[in-house]
């Protein structure tokens, strides 16, 4: 196999980062793709950075040992507490993770005072802090918990299709986490989280006014692309395919990746730990 | 150590088999236990049956190995799917679910439609039907997958003290999956999830009427005192005392065991699998 066919390893605690694989797949649609969920042990947000640190690294082993050319952590807990277990199990293969990129966006929008919204693990690692800090000294940053997202958006109550009481229970529970920084002066709202994208409407209403939304999965893919081709090992030609593996329950990953992100993996393969 | 003395073996998925501790404990004062919550792994109600077996297997083996001289499944998703691999790894210890326990409570109370509330892995099982059908032949059984409680009472958001929008979210979830119940005609509602009875106001009032609510746990623990005195194991003396295991995060453990079941654990110790 030529160095630029090598797939793209992206992981995530379970299908939330395939708001980061259809960013990467537009910004690199001639690129192939490995994807792998961690079904059997998702959640990620509500367990320690030990736990993570080592699901992490077994999974890298694992992408790695399929010849990827190089890796997307599509996971902001494990981009947050875990990036340096991936990275010694990444054996010399390029890593990027959410949070840098996400960071980057925010300098790169000229943006001051920042809420930043995750997963309890997310939150608690301090990693958005730091790396706001670092690419615009003086930045205000609020970091927030909003742990009933994600399973909201499994649950589907977040599209409108399910009906108004159960799009009313989401919209309420983000009033319950955001309605506090409304009027208090934040010009950027970082979805810190890669279910998030797929509640942006209503967190944008909850969290109210002329807010900037940043969403780490778009500047991540960018980040990658160049990454790539400093290496020199974009794929010239040809269309990108994607493959798909999970820890448990492949239908029902299949099931939720086409009605929640739109994509319909043809085949999911399992792989266990 | 005399045989009495040996501790009783009780697993969950994380905390909600702290309900049925909680029960056990006050049918079986004298007794000593040992808990192990499985949160590394947590959630098991969206996972298959497969892993769910195999995790099961792996805490039974572990109990089995302590000394315990019985075991409870303090957790309707195992006991839904798992029952076979735990009495295979048992290695002879007596195994009460709490299934079998919540159907035998139903036949007791005279009830004839009965609505069953769980995970999903519990409800796609079809376990309670069964067992209910048996206990009460021509039975009228629902069974109806609440996936959002779980984190609800995680989040504290069950709880009055923590505001009444945080209380509307789940009233308005409650409504969401119960209300289309109400005025049909059931005489009891099974609380098929551990978690479920630190809800049980906020269900009742969904689901409205004069309707029995069966919690498992309090069957289960019946039923294990008879399993006991049956084979003459039970503890004749002394005041027992409980042990606490987790898989991970043992500070979130204990904290969360405190503030929604009211259990303060000295210690709580990690088996990692």
């Amino acid at each position: 196999m030529k160095k630029g066919d090598r797939p793209i390893g992206v992981f995530d605690s379970g299908l939330g980062g395939l708001t980061v694989l259809a960013a990467l797949r537009r910004a690199l649609p001639r690129e192939n793709f490995i994807y792998f969920g961690d079904t059997a042990r998702v959640p990620y947000g509500t367990k320690s950075p030990e736990a993570v640190r080592q699901f992490s690294g077994e999974i890298t082993a694992w992408l790695v040992s399929k010849g990827i050319k190089t890796l997307v952590v599509a996971c902001n807990t494990a981009s947050s507490v875990a990036l340096d277990a991936v990275r010694a199990a990444a054996r010399g293969v390029e890593v990027t993770g959410v949070i840098e990129p996400g960071a980057s966006a925010f300098a790169a929008s000229g943006g001051r005072k920042v809420l930043v919204i995750g997963t309890a693990a997310t939150v608690s690692s301090r990693a958005y802090g730091r790396a706001l800090r670092r690419a615009v000294p003086g930045a205000l940053v609020t970091e927030r918990a909003c742990p009933l997202f994600v399973p909201l958006v499994e649950e589907g109550w977040s599209a409108p299709a399910r009906g108004r009481r159960a799009a009313a229970v989401t919209r309420l529970a983000a009033e319950e986490y955001l309605s506090r920084y409304r009027g208090k002066g934040y010009d950027s709202l970082i979805l810190g989280c890669t279910h998030y994208p797929l509640l942006k409407g209503i967190i944008a209403r909850a969290v109210g006014g002329k807010i900037n939304i940043i969403d780490s999965a778009e500047a991540a893919a960018l980040e990658v692309r160049r990454t790539l081709a400093r290496a020199g090992l974009l794929r010239p030609s040809g269309s990108g395919r994607a493959e798909f593996f999970v820890s448990d329950a492949p239908r029902r990953f299949a099931a939720l990746a086409s009605a929640l992100v739109g994509i319909k993996p043809r085949r999911v393969g399992v792989k266990r730990f």
